[in-house]
């Protein structure tokens, strides 16, 4: 930590270095640029990360070691692979994770998982306690759901993966899904992120679209932190002043999070983008910035969807994208 | 609602109007520029506002009215009034609601609850369960902390609020306090809003960073519609490129709001600068732009705060500003 | 200037320790969690700053001093007035510049400066070369605009200003008008603002709608390390996410701005808004958060302006306005 | 163009209908949800687009056209193809651009252009007049750099690229380089787009850090309607909320801006990003993503350079960078 003083005030540099020796770490003085300058042998991060900006004479404090540790490249230098019943992400392997947006009835779900194995999607996707900006808008089939997307889990044995939006239903979840999802509002929802931690289920764990990438670390950080440490990022868009998509895919940031962290990283394009004709390229970009998977949204009948139809794939396009994905793949020595 | 045909496609065009028709709208044909424009008698938004979106031949679809129904200017034309123990929100008055972001001990908490209300304010903030971006800063004293709220509520004679971050401590916070706050980060936590709406208490509900004034409205409109009518709007500044400033107060929407919707509207300068000196100006600028209330950070001893001291007032600063507010809010017809 | 090395690496320390002595600046060495720490004797800024960060071993750079210099106000210390026939942006004054986004015709002029004057407004705006966002859209009378502003300034006795933005057209411009506005769009023309800053006439210097409060002041740098101090800094809304505003009024910057500049700081609240009903609004809350002036769009029939009529007052709305201004002018220790 | 009005009010109504049949268009009304919905036979965005925002009575105004014609995929199906000395952008090849960011020397330019062009590149990029952000940054070698990038053009045989930023200096660009770059700062610099369109050199035009996709294409449009149909788009990164990369890389604009617009699109994943580590993903994800080209910054020393060093590839890992993008560009029935 380097805490910069506006003025060389004996009594105001005291004050700072006896706090700093009260917190077990010695704090350096160098003088320069007629300001005194101490450096500390440590981030003292724990509890205030804002407590010596606040204090009298203090100009700026600058923080060395980034503030996610367990999630940090430094603190496990190899990727880690998340598994799910043979599934791994973070390996050589690229799994596609895809399904409808919701899940509006037995058969639609069913004929989805059957298209999108067939496909080659290994992991089912599907919404049913959906969080929508609207009161008004169909707000998925919750319990009637869960039960859906475990019978056809079963019947098409694919693993499943769904959105927990509340933590008094994340026990239920773990009964009925592989994998839980942390939606993008709730990427800071800390009562959730606490109980997912606790579950010690594979999480994927998806950027809010207005978080940095400091931000989605730490929230992954508090999963770790909680004794999970089963975490899979999803890039899904963030929230810019472009109104053509509904949102900016920020692929630096999945090149990013594979230099900072050692956790897989996977992008939905769907969401990224909003619209299906982008979803392909997209797609693809993603492979070629580094993702460890995809998340797709695929629909038997997008016009007739009850959410997110404009930029579900049909089952058809999907089968063609993935074929194409899967010589991209070979190309950057991963595997479709 | 207004849908945009992107080809005159007699089969496209005759599904869109069956669809309306099955919904109990009628729609109607004009022709316009080599494009067919239906005009249906009403927005269907129920269940899917993407429906007709994702229908073939569909370019654009227009809504007519806003999405947000029982917490517009047009359901209510009069400015609600929350009354909070004699406190007014929405009427002439402009209440004050000062104390620290966070409660750390019983003396801190009375000793800021004396002064500040010494200095005019007339309810009492102060956190309880703290959601911080990093698993390792002080998550605040918790249940604790709430029987602290509660004892110096009693004791200064003060109403009190305080953010609930948890669907399960809603009955909780209930007994505890007299304002159930959503916080920014769970602006669209839906489970959270659906619980707060049963529990019939006024919600102070907070802006979300990046929430567009549309999706603040709808947070609203999911309280109301829930069955719970007594909300407080916040502005608490937005996340934009600038970083000079925690986040940037967006003003406009103050105005904006007081225009679109009936509900009173007040604003959190501390959290909307992030630095102490900016919170006078801007306190001011929200009254004149006609906010019905602030809310702002008093720390006895900012240096000192477990969270958010570079932006807390002393009490002593606070006093003064309240002074200013006073005869600036009589120029402006109001009073605090 | 502060160097994180990211290692105690020998021979990169040796590296920027040279370098920096080849600037005629010492660096000293403190070891500190595991990093070498290099503090300078000053921020070597000259020719590139990014010059250091690009070095091997080094993981940071922080400057202490702002980057602009002349500008601020530890440079000087009292607001600077800048005096355009009599007129003081700066001082206890707080001038109001109004008149129509475009010059449509002398008539439109000369009755919209009458009405303007008349209600308080001491200096004319009018633009004459207009920068567009399509081809298609009015692009201004250009030269017969200027003369026709140059005539209707003589004849209502008003100083006027206008945008300029070519550089091959300043000199026109300073024979015309008494205040060059530099515009949004063209705050980083630098070809421009080296232009203006020889002319030695007033500069109004807008924002940049994505310009951060930094750079805005880097751009008056420029304007006064040419050899111009009369500027006028104005604040006119940035662009984010938010869809129901034009821009978004950054009132935080005016307050800031304040604190880190010496110039007058005044905010247009018609660009700021886009919506001729929150202008009113938004023009008392710049005045309570510091601004030193404003400047408003008024047109006669705002229906039929060939640009920005949906943010334009009419000059009875205008009249009302000035006269609210006025006293809350009073509260503040102010004068209109 | 289809108009709201907010009342089904007689005279008003009769007024829109009055000023489109001047303006030679009919509109046709429909009766919809208590309001009057006037429906045009074209869009009238000549002059002025907001003027029937602002007629009284309208509450919205709807336009069915995008804005810009000329660059739209509407009016010329085909991707064109702008042809430099024998390299085409928009056709199967995939020409890459390289070079540093600005010339220092002669030397120093004529190292990195040997380097790249036998890596593979095919045009050479290099910065004579710079704009920077601060006016103490090195400005570029102006008028002395042009010379030398005109010489070592000739001795390397490469076509060059270089940023004109000042309409006074298009002539002397159009006899030095090949293809002139209007940078992301000045992509609404009118003055200066209206020039370029005059020479009818090929242009490279940069999307700006805070323009929609729909302003870069009438920022082209302006180009094009001026006379010069040789323009390649350029998205180069914009600015977010996201502090940890210098600008995020919008992909999906690449994809759209394909979509919508006949002209060769290329990325700058250097400036994209900010930090060279992550312009090897990136520029593979935009081959992925659809893009005609690339332009990337080398420089031969880049913790020498005496601009944008930390964004600079060396020779040896551009040249590894263009391998991996050969095979790349294979698979996606491309050619480098």
């Amino acid at each position: 930590m380097i805490i910069v003083m506006d003025a060389p005030a004996v009594q105001e540099v005291k004050q700072v270095l006896d706090e700093l020796q009260y917190l077990g770490v010695e704090g350096h003085i160098t003088e320069c640029f007629n300001r005194t300058i101490i450096t500390a042998d440590g981030d003292v991060l724990q509890k205030n990360d804002k407590h010596f900006e606040g204090l009298p004479g203090v100009e700026k404090v600058y923080f060395i070691t980034t503030p996610f540790k367990l999630v940090s490249r430094q603190f496990h230098s190899d990727t880690s692979i998340v598994s799910i019943r043979g599934v791994d992400f973070g390996s050589r392997a690229i799994p596609v994770i895809a399904g409808p947006c919701a899940i509006e009835s037995y058969e639609q779900l069913y004929d989805t998982a059957v298209a999108v194995k067939k496909a080659g999607a290994c992991i089912l996707r599907a919404g049913t306690y959906k969080p929508r900006t609207s009161p008004y808008s169909f707000q998925g089939l919750e319990r009637e759901g869960l039960a859906i997307l475990q019978a056809v889990s079963r019947q098409v044995d694919m693993p499943v993966v769904s959105e927990v939006t509340d933590p008094r239903l994340v026990e239920n979840f773990c009964e009925a899904v592989d994998i839980l999802q942390i939606g993008a509002r709730n990427m800071q929802n800390f009562a959730l992120l606490k109980e997912v931690a606790h579950s010690k289920k594979p999480v994927l764990l998806k950027r809010g679209p207005a978080s940095t990438i400091e931000e989605w670390l730490l929230a992954a950080e508090y999963i770790i932190a909680g004794g999970n440490s089963q975490i899979i990022l999803c890039e899904r868009g963030i929230r810019t002043f472009e109104p053509y998509t509904r949102n900016t895919l920020d692929l630096n940031a999945v090149a990013l999070a594979k230099v900072l962290s050692h956790l897989p990283v996977i992008v939905d394009p769907s969401h990224g983008t909003g619209q299906w004709r982008l979803v392909g390229p997209m797609a693809k970009a993603s492979l070629a910035a580094g993702a460890d998977g995809l998340i797709i949204e695929v629909h038997p009948s997008p016009a007739e969807a009850l959410s997110d139809g404009p930029q579900s794939l049909t089952p058809e396009n999907f089968d063609i994208l993935i074929n194409e994905l899967r010589s991209l793949a070979n190309v950057l020595h991963r595997q479709i």
